[in-house]
C-alpha cells in the first residue's frame, strides 16, 4: 500500500514500534530548534547531561522571546545561551534578528527531516515537507544528545485542498476554517496533512501559517509535502541544493478525511478568548478597535506584511488605532524595506517594532483596558496580551488591514480598492549572517559556559532509592494544574535558569508553608504528594516536575495523572503512581509516612506496587503506566542520569 | 548697549523682575512639552485647575516614554493622556512617533518663542532660537493654564565656536568637550549661547545635540540664534513661513565667556558612570563592547544615523555585539529608510526598535552583567540602563559605529575608510501626521478624560488652616533626598497617576510605618515634619510633594532646604519654615506638637514665624524664604487651589 508524507517521514526515523496509532514509536530526530524561554533549561540540562557536542545535523537556538531588556536578566541569559551554542556545536541566531520558525525555515529547514523544539509553534515548519514537532525542554535536550523522541503514533488525518482562495481571503482563513469546524481540541491525537489541488496556489510561506496553528487544533503536527513550490522557495533562499521531494504515493491513504475548497472561503475571525472561537468576519463587522497588529509566527511572510502595507499605502489609518508592525524576521524586513513596504506602513501611522515575537506572548504591546485589539497572531487565550480580562480577536492580515483604515473590525472585501497582487521580491535579502554557525570541535571545547548570578546549574540528583519512606506533604483535591504547581508570570520567569530560585515558588497557592517544609525534610529522604485525578493539568511546563523534585519530592501518588505532566515527572526521576482502587485515596491524609520497598525489582518485574503506611496498617495496592524505558529513567532519578549512565 | 540672542528672548517675554543676574523674573510662555512619564500628572493637575483650554499658542504632549506596554497600565495612561489633549486643545503624538524634543523641532519649534516642557532635555530646542527650559510638571501645568514661570535670572555665558570640525568629529563632541572642561555642575545658574563662526558650519540637528547635553552641565538652558541655517531647516519642513531670523547685536555681551575652535577637537567619550568623566577616545581604546546603541534625543538628526550606516555599510558588526538602533521619530525613520541606510544597518546586524526613548531612560536595551555599553544617549548615571552596576560609555555616533565593527572601543579616525559626507535627503519625508492637531473648542467641551482604575484625579486641597497644631511625625537627620521621601523605579512608577496608591511608598525607606501613622492622623489635621540641612536633595519629582501632602503633611520645619523640593512644597501647598538658630533643632523630638498660630497674617506681615510646643514650653523663632506670590499660593492650599481662586 502507498504511503502518505507523514508515514514516509514516520518510516524513514523510526527506531522503534510499530507503525500503527495509539502504539509507543520512537524517532530520530536530525534538527532541533531551542528558543530562549525554553532554551536556558535545555542548555543547563545538557551540561547536567555532560554533552560534548550536540548529536544531530542541525540544532539552533533563537532568541525571540526576552528581547525587551528591562534589566540584566535578559541580556545576561543571551550571552549564557552564545556561550552554550559554541559549547554544544550548535547555531545561534541573536536577538532581533526574528523569531525562530521563519528563520528556520529561511536558514535551516529542510524537506525529509524531523525536527524536536521546545516550542509549541515548532510545527509551523512541516510546511517544508518536514516533521516538525513541539515538545517539553528535556525532550529537546535528549534529541539534541542524540537520542530520540518517543511519542504514541497518531492517526493520520488528510485535508484535501480543492480550489483557488478568492481574493482578500488568504492563508489564515484556512486554519481558521478548520478551527471553526473542529475547535481547539479537534485535532487531538493526530498528524495533519494537507494535499490536493489547491496546494498549487499556496507559497511555502503560505503553508506555514497554516502548519504553525495547527498546534491550536491540538494536533500532534501538520505535514506539507516537498513540492515545487518547496524547490522554488528553498532556492530563492540560496539553498536549492538542498531541497529534495517529498510526495504521499498516489494510492496513499489517510486514517481521516476533510475535504476544504478553498473557493468558499472568506474572511474569518476568532473572536476572544480562543482561537476556536471562529466566525466569519461579517458578523462581528463594526466593532471598535484599539490595535491592529501585524506579525508572529502566525503570519510572518514578506506577503503578510507587504499585503497590509498595499492596503493602507497613501492612506491614513484611523486616528488614534495602534498599528503596531512586528517584522517576523531581519530578513524579511530588509526585502520590505528594500520594496517600499515599510515606508507605506510608517506613512500611514504605523509603529515598528524589533523582529521578535513581541506581543505575541505578551512582551510589550499590551492592549488598553476593556479595548478591542486585533491581531494575525495564534493565540487570544485570556490575559495572553499582557492585560487581563483583554479582548483579542485573531484574523487574517487583509482582515487587521481593513479594520485599522476604519478603526472597527471591518470585512476587507468591503475595500473600495483591487486586491493587491504581491509578488515576492525579484531579489529577495538572504541575510546569512542571522545564524552565527556551530564552532569547530577544537574551539567548542575551551568554551565554557557564560553564567551570571542568575544562571545556575541543575544540580546532581540522587537514583531512585530501593526502599522509601516519607511522608505525605501535600494532600491534593482532583485537577491540580501546573500553574498551581508552578506560577508562570513576570514574577517568576525571570528565574528560569536559577533553580534554587524558582523552586521557592512551588504550590505557593496552595501552602505557602510547602517550600520550608519540604527543604526541612530533604535530609530525611524527601517527601510524596498524594492527589485526586487530572493530576497535572494545563501547561507543559517541565519546571512544575524539577523544582519540587529539586525539593525533595520522590513519589506521586494520585487517582490519574494529566499526560505530559505524567511524563514530566518520569524525565525528572520522580515515581509516579495511582491507587488501584480509588476508594484508598480516602484512607489517607497529610503526615501519613507511605513505605515503598524493593522498588527496582517490584517495578521491573511486578504488576502491581504495594505502598504501606505502618502507622494506619495500610497495604495500598497500587499501579503505574510507564514503559520498561520509563522504568529505567525513573530509576535512575530521571533522564539527566539515564543518559550519562548510558554513555 | 546691545543684546545677546537669550537677552533678546527674555526681554520679549518679561512679565515681572530686573534681568539682573539672581533676581527673579517672571516670563510668559509660548509653548509647552510634555511626555508621557510626566504628562499624566500634568493632566490631573490641569483638571484639578478646572482648566478649560490651553492658554498657550502651542502645547504638545508626546508619548515616547513608557512605550513598552507589559499590561495594561502604559495602553491606559496614553488613552487618558490623549483624552486630555482633546479636552484642553493641545497637540498629541502617539506612541511609536518619536522623541518629544526631535519631533517638536521638527514640527512646532519656533525661532523667538519660549518653551516650557517637563521634560529635562527640553532645553534641545534651544537649538531654534528659542528659551526652552526643563521645569517640574506643576510650572508646566501653571504655563498651560497660561501663568509665567518664575526664574533666578541667569548669567548668559558666551560659548563662541571658531573654526570647522575635522572628519570623524561631530557635533556630540563638542558638548563632551565643554563637559570635559566643566563636568556636571559647570553651568549651573547660566545660560549658554553659542555665537560665532563655527556656527556656520553646524546644522540645525547638530545644534540640538550640543543644545540637549546642556542639562547635563547644569545649565539652565542653551541657545542658538535663528539663522540662515534655521531658515534652511524650517523651509525642508514645510514651516518656511514659520521663520524668522534672532540673532545677537554685534555689540552684545556676555556675563561669562568661552571659546572653542572646533578644528582641535578630537573624538571624545565619556566614561562610566557621569557625563562629566569625559576623556579622548584614544585614552579608552581597546576596551571590548557589548552593545553600540544609536539613537536618543543626544543624537537624533537623520545625520547621527546615516553616518553609522555608511561607516557599517557592507561590513558586518563585531559578532556577539549588540548593535541597538533607536529611531528618533517616524519620520527621520522614514527618511533614513528611503536613502537605503537602514537596510545598511540591518544588514551589517543592527537590532532596530521602535522610534522612541527606549534604553536611554532604561525601558529596554539594558546590557548584560558587567559589560561594557557603548551609547550616542545624553546620560550615563549608575544603573540608569537598567543594569545594576552598569557601564555606560557616552560618545558620538561615529565613535559608536566604528567601535560595532570591531567589538572594542575605536577611535573612528582610525578606521581605513573615507569620513562619510551625508547630505540631508533631497525630498526629506514631511510627516504631518505625527501630530494630532487640537480640536475644535466645541468638539473639546464635550470631550470627558478616559481615565482607566489606575489614574486618579487630584482630589481637593483645602487652604492652609490660620491656626495648626499637629505632632512632629518624623524627626529626621541631614540630607534626606527626594528618593527617600518617595522612591523612583519601576515599582512605585507605574502608580505616577494614582496618588492615592503612590502616597503609600511615602518615606517607606526611613519608616515603614509613615502611611499608617499619617493616615490616622488626617481627620485630626494632619502632621509636621522635622529635619536637618539639605532637606529634599537630589530629583525634581513632585510626588515627593504632593504624595506627604496628600497624606496630611503642613509643615516642614528644617535647617534649610535644597531648592526644588522647597518649591514643590510651596507648589502643593506644604508650609516650609526653617529654623533661626539651627541649635532650636536638638530640641525638639518626634511626637512633639507644634503650634503655629495667625498664619496668615504672620506671613504676610511678620518676618518671624513662632512655633510653639506647648508641652515644653518652647517658642521657636522661625523664617521662610518665600516671595509675595508663593505665599499666597501656600495659603491657597497650593498652586492649583490658587489658580482656581484666581480664574
Amino acid at each position: 500500500m502507498g504511503l502518505n508524507v507523514t508515514q514516509k517521514l514516520i518510516k524513514e526515523h523510526l527506531i522503534s514500534g510499530e507503525m500503527s496509532p495509539g502504539e509507543e514509536i520512537g524517532l530520530k530526530i536530525d534538527q532541533t530548534l531551542t528558543q530562549d524561554a525554553t532554551g536556558t533549561l535545555v542548555m543547563l540540562e545538557l551540561e547536567a547531561m555532560e554533552l560534548e557536542r550536540a548529536q544531530t545535523e542541525v540544532s539552533a537556538q533563537y532568541v525571540d522571546h526576552n528581547i525587551i531588556q528591562v534589566d540584566s536578566k535578559n541580556p545576561d541569559d543571551h550571552l549564557f545561551l552564545r556561550s552554550a551554542t559554541k559549547k554544544f556545536g550548535m547555531f545561534y541566531s541573536q536577538p532581533g534578528n526574528g523569531v525562530s520558525h521563519p528563520v528556520h525555515m529561511q536558514r535551516l529547514a529542510k524537506p525529509g527531516a524531523t525536527l524536536l523544539g521546545s516550542d509549541s509553534h515548532t510545527c509551523a515548519n512541516g510546511s517544508m515537507g518536514m516533521l516538525a514537532m513541539g515538545a517539553g525542554g528535556i525532550d529537546v535536550a535528549m534529541a539534541v544528545a542524540g537520542e530520540p523522541i518517543y511519542i504514541k503514533m497518531p492517526e493520520v488525518w488528510g485535508v484535501r485542498l480543492a480550489g483557488e482562495l478568492p481574493d482578500w481571503v488568504s492563508a489564515k482563513d484556512v486554519i481558521l476554517e478548520l478551527l471553526r469546524r473542529h475547535s481547539v481540541k479537534g485535532g487531538a491525537g493526530t498528524i495533519i496533512e494537507y494535499y490536493g489541488p489547491g496546494l498549487a496556489s499556496l507559497s511555502a510561506m503560505d503553508r506555514h501559517v497554516i502548519a504553525n496553528m495547527g498546534a491550536e487544533l491540538g494536533a500532534t503536527t501538520s505535514v506539507f509535502p516537498s513540492d515545487g513550490e518547496i524547490k522554488r522557495y528553498m532556492a530563492s533562499q540560496k539553498r536549492g541544493e538542498e531541497w529534495k521531494p517529498l510526495t504521499a504515493d498516489t494510492d496513499a491513504k489517510y486514517d481521516r478525511q476533510e475535504e476544504i475548497d478553498l473557493s468558499s472561503l472568506v474572511p474569518l475571525i476568532a473572536k476572544p478568548s480562543s482561537p476556536g472561537n471562529v466566525v466569519p468576519v461579517e458578523e462581528v463587522e463594526g466593532e471598535p478597535i484599539y490595535q491592529s497588529y501585524i506579525g508572529s509566527s502566525a503570519n510572518p511572510g514578506y506577503r503578510d506584511f507587504a499585503v497590509v502595507a498595499e492596503i493602507v499605502k497613501g492612506k491614513s489609518i484611523a486616528s488614534g488605532v495602534s498599528f503596531d508592525i512586528n517584522p517576523s524576521s531581519r530578513q524579511i524586513l530588509t526585502d520590505l524595506i528594500n520594496e517600499g513596504h515599510i515606508t507605506s506602513l510608517l506613512s500611514a501611522g504605523g509603529r515598528l517594532h524589533q523582529a521578535g515575537c513581541n506581543g505575541c506572548i505578551g512582551m510589550g504591546q499590551a492592549p488598553a483596558t476593556g479595548r478591542n485589539s486585533l491581531r494575525t497572531t495564534p493565540r487570544n487565550f485570556p490575559g495572553r496580551s499582557g492585560t487581563k480580562e483583554d479582548s483579542v480577536f485573531l484574523c487574517s492580515p487583509e482582515t487587521a488591514g481593513a479594520s485599522a483604515l476604519t478603526g472597527k473590525i471591518t470585512d476587507p472585501r468591503k475595500l473600495e480598492q483591487d486586491y493587491p497582487e504581491i509578488s515576492e521580491p525579484e531579489k529577495p535579502e538572504v541575510d546569512l549572517s542571522l545564524l552565527e554557525t556551530p564552532v569547530p570541535e577544537e574551539e567548542a571545547k575551551q568554551t565554557d559556559l557564560h553564567k551570571s548570578d542568575n544562571i545556575t546549574s541543575i544540580p546532581d540528583m540522587e537514583p531512585l532509592p530501593e526502599f522509601i519512606e516519607v511522608p505525605v506533604l501535600l494532600y491534593l483535591k482532583d485537577d491540580i494544574s501546573t500553574d498551581e504547581i508552578l506560577a508562570g508570570g513576570s514574577r517568576v520567569l525571570p528565574y528560569r535558569s536559577n533553580l534554587a530560585e524558582i523552586s521557592k515558588f512551588s504550590f505557593e497557592i496552595i501552602d505557602p508553608n510547602y517550600y520550608d517544609r519540604a527543604t526541612a525534610l530533604m535530609e530525611e529522604g524527601g517527601h510524596a504528594i498524594v492527589g485526586g485525578t487530572n493530576y497535572g493539568q494545563g501547561s507543559s511546563r517541565e519546571h512544575a516536575a524539577l523544582a519540587p523534585r529539586y525539593l525533595g519530592l520522590r513519589v506521586v501518588l494520585v487517582k490519574d495523572f494529566a499526560r505530559i505532566h505524567w511524563q514530566n515527572l518520569v524525565n525528572f526521576g520522580i515515581l509516579p503512581i495511582t491507587f488501584k482502587d480509588d476508594a484508598d485515596y480516602d484512607k489517607l491524609e497529610e503526615g501519613d509516612f507511605i513505605t515503598l520497598e524493593n522498588i527496582r525489582e517490584v517495578l521491573l518485574n511486578e504488576e502491581e506496587i504495594s505502598a504501606k503506611v505502618r502507622s494506619k496498617k495500610l497495604d495500598i495496592p497500587c499501579e503505574h503506566m510507564m514503559s520498561k524505558r520509563q522504568i529505567d529513567i525513573v530509576l535512575a532519578g530521571g533522564l539527566i542520569n539515564w543518559v550519562k549512565e548510558r554513555s
